[in-house]
């Protein structure tokens, strides 16, 4: 049976005046942008799950969108998928993907099966990518929605979830050092708690470390050279998830010596759900030389769990961006969507107008990013806000020199010190213009 | 003048029978529970600014509550506060306070004058000590309600600023090191950004460390053997803080090499602004070994800023009092009430009610914290549910000597593995059980 | 197949100190409180979709918990999930539950067949009403599970989907008079919107009420005398729900004449999620005399949305209860307890001890109620509270013999106001105690 | 002493490419859209509060802002901001303000004195006013910041209180008729409760619509012809506000037969307080005709109080724009920025700054709005979605034709239904183009 997408168009740029729904209005990708043209400042990657596998369903009703691509059989499911998959990401120009073990391959009656089922998939998939020089960026395994998992997996109450983690991670990692891969994540879906009447999280965090140092030692000794990330949520479906955000997963690597291998993933969705903007989360991974790899998707302000949506806000997307650029751009990491359409946009089409829309946003994100930094007032005010630490007190204060006494000193002679207008409205009135010109 | 708290009776405790508002019905100090009275365990302390200066206003309204203890002249009206605090103190039985530099003496025309202001109510202070035998928990400074520090005080962009929080806290921590106090305190009030259109996050946070490391070696070079705090909170009054939670200031300390003069000061209200329970942030603490003192306040779940109330939900304060206890109890920490009477109960016995109700329902949660302990059920119920850790598998994962391919290895021969059940609703019903006995 | 509750134990009434998790320690149906028992002061219900059907699924993770009830039959699974019901209502002593028309039948391959299996059960269900003496609280349709609602049912875009939900109404409605059901329940749960890019509000509301009036006019012509109810929830499963609150909810009656037939039935969950207070939801119905029946879970103050957990907060349910007395207790509504428990809770005896768990708050929060209404301190303080309106110019004002020219010249004459204190702590202090005694 | 504003530029448009900031980049006063001029479409007005009385304290700290206009006497303070005033408005182009009692002229040491300030000042205002051109939007008293109102004002528990509220709203409106204000607001800023143990929830309510009547008597009686306003607002400063949101009004307006005399003054950051978007409450008050006046600032998704920012979101302003089209433009109401410069934005030029920014916002919204209407993609695609209500058993449906038994009828032919996609991803792609183009 023929591909559900085989009949879709190639997704070409036509810029913004077309009104043909399948081109891209903003997305170029061989613009070029300071050197470098945009699909490799974007690296855009498909979600295989919310892509080719969500249904659609919701804790208040079924399924609404028929993910068996023509097959009945799992395997023969699995393979039309992924022929759907690549067909897709060759006509919409998206050169990576990303996937969880569980999304290319169904579960056997045992872990044998599933695990040879699996690696009959990598092989496929790694034929696909031969075929359309699509690659891999990043893989994982899915921890946490089988009820094997209902405790935790790195976290279980009982060894073997944990052991069945491990094996688990064992493949997941095995199929991304085949398949090329430079990233490996854990998204700790059940790395957390209900309730801390029946928890031990201390015991539990211990142990979340222990998998995560057998995973980097499996993994060196493997050849595997990318990066390990850990992916932050705050809630859901734990009532409190350990990897709340970038802060606490830092706080967490620094105390079981994990800094050196890991970095971040970090979704908008899951920053917003934690109380933070986007570009907070990235900025905190920036500073402190964690910044890795992207799940580009929103949520609703209004709406307090992972809606997951499509990106459609240019504003979020280029303070992101901002954010990228200063980090040195992607490296090994990319910029996934981790998205999925509404549970009412159940035509195959859908899918194809949200990436639309999602890759329009950040590509408009790139320009106008890249156009601030061109424009040079914003940055300028911020070097020249700080300038007073380049010279007399303020160089002592940064250069370590400065006491608690020599400070006092400084006071007593200098008297009330007079502070300057944040000039806040002004800046956002600078990113506005420049942002709708 | 009478002091305000002249009239109002000694509060006794009188048992829950009693209908008279001016008796503790459930806070007995000399009570002895597993071999410490109630008040050891407690250590309930005053906080000076909600209890002593705090007028009642809010955003929308002026002030409703007088402070100025009958007097006209400012440092008339330092004295006669002071005065008004012991008596306070001594008629309800509380045994500490805590306060900021300027809730005791007022402003002078000059750092000089501010300072000697200061440091001779920092004597009359000693002296009412000395008169009542009352101790001081923590001293801290204020960086943060004067204009000279809208932008940061450690995190200002102006190094006067900077410099100015610096010569406060000197005097701040000469005066906890004068009054015995055996802690002090970092609440960063105005320590995070408006906007990263004009912030350098990552240089603020280096600041920020750079005036902590000045405080721990003036601290340690004049005496101090107490424990520094920090107090995170999320937001408020900035968009973003910079010690948004336990685990934030955590990374901030290992980064920064400030683990070893560091704990935290919890505060019950930004505890659930940042999401988290209260008892969650006291548990981060104690297992990583930073618990310090708590401000035992609390929040309106439905309202999203610091509201600061006095305590009355029982269940919490039992599940806080379960961390403390299971943390050791309070060495040189305590309870401290930082909570203020809402702008309506204008009254001076207002107060009264409110400590009262809040001292009643720490006293309860202590009494329940050690039935549930002495019932052993729920923590019987946690340690057989990681049982499987002690053995086998399990042991070899705690005792690092699993890899993923032994664990693999074992997945492959011992099949799919069966949970069993949390047993959440049985443990929750337990609980309230207990709490309603 | 033997029924799954056939083993377990009678529930009894056994007091605080029994230790014996297969036991009510509060609630004591038969016990007499102010001539009225415990069970009908309460008229608890089952609610058939979370208790016998739900199996833990969620927007991460697979079912958790078989509820196939030992069949594989759809019409034996429906008949063994009744036995199943009334098995585990009759043990627990609870003596009403609740509906919706999928839960108790399997859809067929139209709508025929569908409602032929629903009409089938309705029959099988009224024997087992006739054998335990176990009454119908209310009966509903689900319209928001399947497909064909993902754009509403009485506000669907499409009118076909509008004459299934009549349809669907129209059965459950007949199914609701033959079972002696004293309400019938409309909960929107897809009568809102995603995107008002999409959407026809106005439209949508005017519909909506259509399907409401035909509702009316069919039930009352077939002799259906009990209460319409809707249910108001704020959001999800959509963006934005249309009957958000109660306050939306009169507003919706009020227009559209519909204030006469309906009444509300309040969720504790969704009245916290529209940022409300349970009790604030049910003081709203109540001077509305919209007040009808109750769906009592609970949902946790830091997810964004509905856990509809097993109510266990004694202060909410007591002052849910102090409404319910104030509104002159339950007519022909009851306490349903629409509430499930954790996905790690996958034991049917796991449903046992939830269930005790929720009735036992209840139990307490009704003597609780009691106890202050008996005690009076609280209702004294608020009665003289507004004294001031029972003469002189207050007796103006409610009498409506006041005008602003009446008012202002009071105000000349009588200068500045004094205003009393809200002696807000007090009475908190007075609530916790009697809750605690 | 010259006024603040002296000195400042007249603000022009010189288009997104200026890159002075003292110049509009979008809003071009007399550029005419659809036969009307931008500054007629948009009515924008100044708000005398926060404009010119705010001085940037918060509950952590002081005021940042020097509001005293040179001045020292209270009278002459408030002769030089209406100076300051005008001059700004003139500066700026803006040709409507709006104004509290309390805003424009001092408190006396009495009623009548008060009266008599504020009586001189309308007066001195009304000069200004002649002079400039300039036009009051609306008038409204301010019953909320005086200790007097601590337990609200037409709801206040003491009938003292409420006689004082009739007297400052009778001339408040004395005032809004002289200087031929066609609005007048009501904002509730204490009307709600802190807690319901002290509350008499319905007997406050219908004192407050005794304060309403009296308000439209009183108006009516004194030939005010334009329209009373309540602006709803769901917390802060009460825990909860009786006037919510929208649709809480518009029960309240039912009931008590206000609806005739009231619409709504929507204020963007007290409408996602509530939990709605800005467009929401907009197109909720534009299908029940109670759509009035708009306060348009913009809140913080992340912070829970409210914020009153000048609005920079032109998608939000884009959204409100169609919806004010929709409703068919302002009539007797306007757009006035109920919004304040942060509190380190303290120079006077801040404020030019932010309200360039705000109009500049809203007149890319106005113009984007347009050319979503006349690109016509997005409004027919929702046209035809309720075609289906055209013709066959959708018209009988719309003409109150069908019943529950003909829809079952027609279901049982018909069968199940076929419904589809919603494409929101597609119109959000095609409104973003529209956007940035
Ligand atoms: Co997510
Ligand atoms: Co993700
Ligand atoms: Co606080
Ligand atoms: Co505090
Ligand atoms: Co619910
Ligand atoms: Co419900
Ligand atoms: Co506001
Ligand atoms: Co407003």
């Amino acid at each position: 049976m023929k591909s559900y997408f085989e009949d879709m168009p190639v997704i070409k740029y036509e810029g913004p005046d077309s009104k043909n729904p399948f081109s891209y209005k903003y997305y170029d990708a061989e613009r070029v942008i300071k050197g470098k043209k945009m699909k490799e400042h974007l690296k855009f990657a498909m979600s295989y799950w919310h892509t080719m596998c969500a249904g659609g369903a919701d804790p208040f009703g079924g399924v609404t969108m028929d993910r068996s691509y023509g097959e009945t059989e799992p395997m023969a499911i699995a393979k039309a998928k992924a022929d759907a998959a690549f067909t897709f990401m060759s006509k919409m120009g998206i050169e990576y993907f990303c996937f969880h073990d569980v999304d290319i391959a169904p579960e056997g009656t045992n872990f044998e099966e599933t695990r040879n089922n699996f690696h009959e998939m990598v092989a496929y998939i790694e034929g696909k990518m031969k075929e359309t020089g699509i690659k891999l960026l990043w893989g994982t395994a899915n921890c946490f929605s089988h009820p094997r998992y209902m405790h935790g997996a790195g976290t279980a109450c009982h060894a073997d979830s944990f052991a069945y983690a491990a094996s688990q991670i064992k493949n997941a990692l095995d199929a991304t050092i085949r398949l090329g891969g430079q990233g490996y994540v854990f998204w700790g879906g059940r790395e957390g708690y209900e309730t801390l009447l029946n928890t031990d999280m201390g015991f539990e965090l211990d142990n979340m470390a222990r998998l995560m140092h057998m995973a980097v030692a499996y993994g060196r000794n493997h050849g595997f050279t990318g990066d390990f990330y850990i992916e932050p949520k705050p809630k859901e479906p734990m009532k409190h998830q350990y990897d709340f955000d970038t802060a606490t997963v830092l706080a967490f690597l620094r105390k079981y010596g994990l800094d050196k291998d890991f970095k971040v993933n970090i979704e908008a969705n899951h920053a917003t759900l934690a109380g933070h903007t986007f570009e907070h989360e990235l900025a905190v991974a920036r500073i402190n030389d964690v910044f890795g790899s992207i799940d580009a998707n929103q949520g609703d302000p209004h709406l307090g769990w992972d809606t997951d949506q499509f990106p459609t806000d240019v504003q979020s997307a280029t303070l992101c961006m901002l954010e990228v650029i200063k980090a040195g751009g992607f490296t090994k990491g990319g910029l996934n969507f981790d998205a999925k359409v509404r549970r009412p946009s159940f035509d195959f089409e859908d899918i194809v107008y949200a990436y639309i829309s999602g890759m329009d946003t950040f590509a408009l994100g790139l320009i106008k990013a890249y156009e601030i930094l061109e424009d040079g007032r914003i940055e300028n005010f911020v070097t020249k806000r700080y300038e007073s630490y380049t010279y007399g007190i303020g160089k002592e204060i940064v250069e370590d020199r400065a006491t608690l006494e020599s400070l006092e000193a400084y006071i007593l002679e200098k008297g009330e010190t007079k502070v300057e207008s944040g000039r806040q409205e002004l800046l956002e009135s600078i990113f506005n213009t420049i942002l709708f010109k």
